[in-house]
């Protein structure tokens, strides 16, 4: 096992005590953070998480940054809600940890449509 | 205030107990509940998370069926993490609530780069 | 398996541009909501989540109930993170969900104190 | 700011694929870890969740390691979802950042309660 673990990762952040109900500066702000970290991420496009994977210990040190980052915007607080998966089952092809999981739904879904259709896909 | 508060939510759902690393299966299995139910959804494209918008017994609902549509796969327990956003400040438009978002954070960053290169975003 | 599972949940509500970074007043207004409910709850004892169990659309009302109450006393928008779970592999006694599982690890580990000290537990 | 923010932390780990719907032995398997962290942690007292303070990139470490011995007792795969927060307007008092907030809960409900007879509350 190594000792940093590869982690896939899905966090939601959220300033408080900023009065503006509105996050979408302090998301940007993220956004720039985790440009400059090198992880594979992705931001926000169902409205709540960024998905990122890397070593553990990056992973972890991007979202602290973030945090850093959008106190220094203003917020006083900041709580985050990370979820965080790591799996020794296989090897997670770098960066692709998460497109690995959508594909594998996706082709249920086909095998069974396509079995409802009464072609065969393998 | 409606007395059934319109949300936003985005929910992660793990089958326990199943002896099978893969969450594949059940996953397309709550793929096929939500799509029954009406409601907006867009599941599980980066990783974690399922997202789904609606009035918020409606999304609730949602979220149990999957739970009983799991368990009668096999799984003897089910466990989920959901992140569940409501605000009273502007309309949502149904259907919207999390494109909205991301639209927000693309405007600001595009602002941004546009006024790095000189040009005039309005 | 009953129509309307019996869920084990917790969850951390955060009021959104209010302003002020303490959370307690938002807090004693939920706590004011749970009680109301009758639900077996057990409300932040460390500083994240409130426990709270019984069938799961009284589970979910009474957490709608709260994001309903915090937007009156002013927050305009609320996130709330849920973890919530749900078995059918043995009856949960109502309102002790939460209790069982602790006690069980407490016996694990008492069990293996005492296997260190020599002295046996049954 | 610290380079390394002091964080709060509540975490609930699930292992998964493992064939067992009981948690408490992995659970028990964390206890031990935290144990060895040297970090202020309360474990699972609601079912869900332990509590776990400390500079973030202990904090961090901490979970990290749970995931590990986790594995190494057989989980393929192990998901956690975090609930992380830092804040810089005021010193969290080492240790004691989950208790100050339950306190400033009981406070309001107490002085609410004293002001509903008649009794005065400083």
């Amino acid at each position: 096992m190594p000792s940093d673990l590869y982690a896939v990762a899905d966090f939601c952040l959220i300033p408080m005590g900023t009065g503006e109900s509105s996050v979408a500066e302090y998301i940007a702000e993220c956004q720039r953070v985790l440009e400059k970290s090198g992880l594979t991420f992705k931001i926000f496009h169902f409205g709540y998480g960024t998905n990122l994977e890397g070593p553990w210990s990056e992973v972890s040190q991007a979202i602290h940054d973030c945090h850093t980052a959008v106190h220094r915007k203003g917020a006083p607080r900041v709580a985050t809600d990370i979820r965080i998966g790591t799996r020794v089952d296989r090897d997670t092809p770098v960066g692709d940890g998460n497109d690995h999981k959508v594909k594998r739904v996706e082709e249920i879904l086909a095998r069974e449509r396509a079995a409802a259709s009464g072609i065969f896909v393998a």
